[in-house]
């Protein structure tokens, strides 16, 4: 093959990518086309990038780096790349072998997740792949295979002890801040819970976000294991970690175009939990209206897929459905949440919150063998009731580096504030997630970690006209009023008589 | 919802769509997050755009935009504008449709195909829809409305008469040159023919390619209307005006990702031919090993879609299936084209070209009324034996503005040549496209006019060890020597004795 030599242009911008710019008539010369491949030979290092072609951008004789070539090649302005055209990785032949509905072998599937962390592939064949996984599917085969090399991709934490116990929301539900208190019940109860959790994305709060009120989140893989080797559990930020980093590039694809393939979604939670060393899983399914899985079909046809998924993994997987139609607990937004779970592990939660975070909680006692089968939740319970899960969180917030003696009422909350009354008597018919969710955005959270907002009643509870439904917390009067807005125009809750439906019975003519 | 003043920074970059980058905070403030749109109000103009976020890119209260959208809102650097989050394009939620197999309306598709010709949809979305529809397919109702939308799109021609005759090759073999005798010979009957091609994109020459070599084919659409008038006919070339730019902003896609979906190439040749205002269609589909169709039950499917196409969209189809096995005529590459073209207008082509030329341009004289039911073909061959079609040709040529009177033997070729020589005796027994079509272009064809290559024997011919094989053409020494390796790597032909296969016939003993 044919190479030229350009002079290197630095092109300051982040792409992703491995991408270089030629001008069309050195493109020509070298005989590229659109979606080729170069392989770069610089001064002091070699890669293959993507190849672009522009009339303007570079000159002829010139060849544009975006920053991630700049920096991989140590490019300095003036270098001279010798450059040849390549052919595509062969993960592009086996991406159009899925999207043609072919089974992938695990050598096939290996060659893309590893293209993909290398960065060789463009954003065309990126989304290439995850369209044919939507619309294709995955088999179990695929899935064990995508899911294992993707935990090769990254970090991986050794504890060397088993049992390894997580747990995982697959989310959704607006204010579930129950990992704040199930991860320090199991560990009050001797079990290894590296627990790692994602930032929001869409929601208001993720499980970073609330946990990073009370201690520092952002913690490499060394401070993780040393945290859990002392005080048994930590609740740290996944994204500071590179826990199967081919996993966030094909969510970024997915975020963008706004799809959730099931099979990436399974291989997704599963990598990043095996990531972690665990060997005991449990995953939980909020289900309900509003929720991600909205029918309890959807969700045991999931559940049979992750513990399937698991059995395939060499790791015990239980799953449990929960409800997932209004909230958990109270309280949405980073603050507030984490003023509700402090006052749970004290002893004086929400019903809801109690009983998700205990009843999870018994099944991962009994998956770790602490607890005798059917005596978890009650388990769970007496070390609630006992204060020794209050006691644990305060050693896992100081060995993340915050203040152990933090009471609830101690977290600043946002100061401008408004309440929603109710505009006659009723009973509260339905709360909706979504609004719910859009209200708490609104108000700043979660990057205002003070903004939020409080549900008064939950579904089913009384209520007469003037009281209170709905309290908004934010840090700005301007956000404060984008909330009110959305409140206004999409109504988060429902107030209606308590005869749904009318039904009059008229007996048969003939 | 609310807005945000950041200052405008251009990006002195393309990027084929309305993209602008914001800096992550500023994003979060926004409420912004990947693949969100924003509509941008200038002092000038409003836009909706793209967002990206960057963390270096620009700085916290500045907003790059790149050289698309600096254009369209006519940015001057310090610029302010004012941005808002709205929410993406309808036409995203059609593409999701189709993702998951459903079928669009015309309004469905017809926001699909405007949102594409604004630059509203990004990589990953243009990307989702060419996968969709590679894998669901598209019913003949929504290929019509996708034609009809694509013409409606971009420039027509109005001639203002009927018939309009046109021609179009499916494409795939080499050597296909076949309109510049085609043409000519329809236009010297009196009919319209306003022939519009592309360029070669992965082969050595397209039909523009060769056509450049006699005339300027680089028309407006002005041009080719008042040429089409005068003399009856045009071969210019079709990216010089913009016939249905939906479709070449689709076919970029396509190309990237190396997939060809049938839906997308029907409406893309039909929209092309409806553009220039033809009514009398023959599509031209090259049949056998190496070409794009390689069986004849493949090839009568696709005409069976054509036709059907044709009649839902009020215009007269008809195929031809013709055989594409190996090269049609000898030459490959603009200028040796050319001159093979013009040598068969005189009189002394090759028989496999006046074969194809007259039988397409045959049905094409039934098409357009010129010749009754079963005398085209026998029209054809009195219209190119009488000099006729020579005498339309020049023509055609001067009208270009091209020299009239060029003779075959003027048209400089490559004077770097080298010969390759059977090794042994026997028959041409297979000639490879794939392999033919490599070679010319490492000679430097299409961009080098006097590269190629010409085939001495085609298929089934008897030949000596020591005699021409294939003669190589190349402007410069060491694109010759590049052709040369891979002539040797994948040999173009096959010689070998006539019994390709010997069946022994063995009783059976029960």
């Amino acid at each position: 093959m044919r190479s030229i030599s350009l002079k290197a242009k630095s092109l300051d911008m982040e792409t992703g990518r491995n991408i270089v710019v030629l001008h069309e008539q050195d493109a020509e010369e070298l005989g590229h086309f659109v979606g080729d491949r170069v392989k770069l030979v610089a001064p002091k290092a070699t890669l293959v990038a993507i190849a672009n072609t522009t009339k303007r951008m570079v000159q002829r004789g010139e060849i544009g780096a975006f920053i991630e070539v700049t920096e991989a090649l140590g490019l300095k302005p003036g270098d001279i790349l010798s450059v040849t055209l390549v052919s595509r990785p062969r993960s592009v032949d086996f991406i159009k072998k899925k999207m043609a509905g072919q089974q992938l072998s695990t050598e096939e599937v290996n060659a893309i997740v590893d293209d993909i962390v290398a960065r060789n592939l463009s954003s065309t064949e990126m989304t290439a792949f995850v369209v044919s996984e939507c619309i294709r599917g995955m088999s179990t085969s695929e899935i064990v295979a995508l899911t294992r090399r993707m935990v090769d991709s990254g970090d991986k934490l050794e504890l060397g002890i088993s049992p390894v116990l997580d747990v995982h929301s697959i989310g959704g539900v607006p204010g579930n801040k129950y990992s704040l208190v199930t991860v320090p019940i199991v560990a009050a109860a001797g079990l290894a819970v590296p627990k790692t959790s994602s930032r929001a994305i869409t929601s208001a709060a993720g499980t970073a976000d609330v946990m990073e009120v009370l201690a520092n989140v952002t913690l490499g893989m060394d401070e993780i294991k040393r945290i859990v080797q002392k005080v048994g559990a930590v609740l740290a930020w996944g994204g500071a970690v590179k826990l199967a980093p081919a996993d966030d590039i094909i969510i970024g694809v997915e975020r963008t175009l706004g799809v959730d393939p099931r099979c990436q979604l399974l291989a997704s939670v599963m990598s990043k939990k095996l990531a972690v060393g665990a060997d005991r899983i449990l995953i939980d399914i909020p289900t309900g209206p509003g929720a991600k899985v909205e029918t309890t079909d959807q969700a045991r046809s999931f559940a049979h897929d992750f513990m399937e998924l698991g059995r395939r993994l060499d790791v015990q997987v239980e799953v449990a459905i929960t409800y997932g139609g209004q909230p958990v607990g109270y309280a949405v937004g980073p603050a507030l949440e984490a003023r509700e779970a402090l006052e749970t592990l004290r002893g004086n939660g929400p019903g809801s919150l109690v009983e998700k975070a205990t009843s999870l909680a018994g099944i991962m006692l009994e998956l770790g063998g602490a607890a005798s089968a059917g005596m978890g939740r009650q388990m769970a319970h007496e070390i609630l009731n006992s204060g020794k899960a209050n006691q644990k969180m305060c050693e896992i917030i100081e060995a993340q580096g915050g203040n152990p003696d933090v009471k609830p009422e101690d977290i600043p909350i946002g100061d401008k504030k408004e309440v929603i009354l109710a505009l006659h008597d009723g009973y509260v018919t339905h709360i909706d997630n979504g609004s719910i969710n859009k209200i708490a955005r609104a108000t700043g959270a979660p990057r205002g970690k003070g903004a939020g907002l409080r549900v008064i009643l939950k579904e089913g509870r009384k209520i007469s006209k003037g009281e209170p439904l709905l309290e908004i917390y934010a840090e700005h009067e301007a956000k404060l009023d984008d909330a009110l807005a959305i409140a206004k125009r999409s109504p988060p809750i429902t107030i209606g008589g308590m005869l749904l439906e009318k039904m009059t019975h008229r007996p048969h003519m003939g």
